[in-house]
């Protein structure tokens, strides 16, 4: 399967009684934009609901086809994986991820065949309880202040979801038919060291330059220099201008 | 400084124009569960306004201490780094990070003495303008969909936030009392304003450049500096340079 179709078809977001349809909405919104299609609903306080589609804005297709069901146990039981979202410590300790190392798991879990994927997030107010979090082999935390760590749950499915997006892009790259990132070729050190010696002459001519005592001035601006890593145009209108500065100076004889 | 203080005290968070009162309070629950407290907001449709203070949750005190101003260049000018976010593809190709790599740099600008960071977010419907994005040292781009990439204003916000906390915890762990790393101060984006103001003039007074007929130029050469990321010595220098270039061009008059 390539990695960016397992979102769309091997990854479920499940919401556990959520009490606000404004945050179903965002949910959707912020699947949508990760590429992640499955959403079920446990128990939701109201859905369907105007509020939920406000917020869904493109993401009103997984809204109109989420799942509404009456327990956990049924929106994971044909998943091959279960990670809970806590921010709590339990009295048990239960192996922990991050998203980051959390969305490779998700994605290797999907490289097996019929693999499949529920994310699962609690209540807005108090989370998943300990039974609910048992049923997870993996709980998830997002990395968060220890002064106010609580992040609306929608914003909580758009960190997971973003990370899922950025492990799924990065192994699908492994075919590299990338567009070129940049309109121009770098230049070559041969044409940089051909702008720091027009520079350093032109400079020399102005008088702001004086080669038997430098003051730092060449290092300096060598320094800067090989820290803008120019492309060959803008190499050529470095020189250009230079030219132009030259051009204006009165030569020795005149 | 200890790369967690950073996120407190060397971050800001700006919003230009937003129009929902209810995106304002989620981007500063969103900054707060990050540890992030510099709001910024650019002239806002409606604030304050009781539905922000209600998203707001615990992030209620970066709402209250949240600063109200008229344009953007007095909400960075302050800043050393100025990152724009941006879905658009501009007609010149302009230096893009993803935001774990904006957050590499981020931190690494505050390790700077005085380094501050600015995070600009556009307008939900529009985004950010032609000439605001100009103004940006780099544009980030949150990896999303290509069938809809829209993420709520807010929603970008915590994903940028998520990776600026990642990133400082995990600096934290490796390097307990990061030093200085270079030897004298950034300029502010406002030195640099003053400092493109100078070189536009300078290459119309040689010749080069018609403002009437730009070229791209301009262009060019801004996004050549926004790479460099000059110190205030650099700048000097630059500005130096130009006013020697100056003296040797007469004038109309001559």
């Amino acid at each position: 399967m390539v990695a960016k179709d397992v979102l769309a078809g091997g990854v479920r977001i499940v919401l556990v009684e959520p009490s606000h349809p404004g945050n179903i909405g965002a949910v959707a919104r912020a699947m949508k934009t990760m590429g992640l299609s499955d959403l079920v609903l446990v128990n939701p306080e109201l859905f369907p609901d105007p509020r939920a589609r406000w917020r869904a804005m493109g993401g009103a297709d997984i809204l109109e086809r989420a799942r509404v069901l009456s327990d956990l146990m049924s929106a994971v039981e044909d998943c091959s994986l279960v990670i809970g979202t806590s921010a709590r410590h339990l009295s048990i300790p239960w192996p922990v991820l991050e998203p980051h190392h959390a969305a490779q798991e998700v994605l290797s879990e999907a490289t097996r065949a019929g693999g499949r994927t529920a994310i699962v997030f609690g209540r807005e107010a108090s989370g998943l309880r300990t039974e609910e979090l048992n049923l997870c082999q993996w709980h998830l935390r997002i990395p968060a202040s220890p002064q106010y760590g609580s992040l609306n749950i929608a914003m909580a499915v758009q960190v997971v979801c973003y990370e899922l997006f950025v492990a799924a892009d990065t192994a699908s790259r492994s075919d590299p038919d990338g567009e070129p990132e940049w309109d121009r070729p770098p230049a070559s050190i041969k044409e940089l060291e051909a702008l720091y010696s027009h520079l350093e002459e032109t400079l020399t001519e102005l008088g702001f330059h004086d080669p038997d005592n430098p003051r730092q001035v060449m290092a300096r601006l060598r320094r800067l220099a090989s820290r803008i890593r120019p492309d060959t145009t803008e190499v050529a209108i470095l020189r250009g201008i230079l030219s132009a500065v030259q051009g204006m100076i009165p030569g020795p004889g005149e």
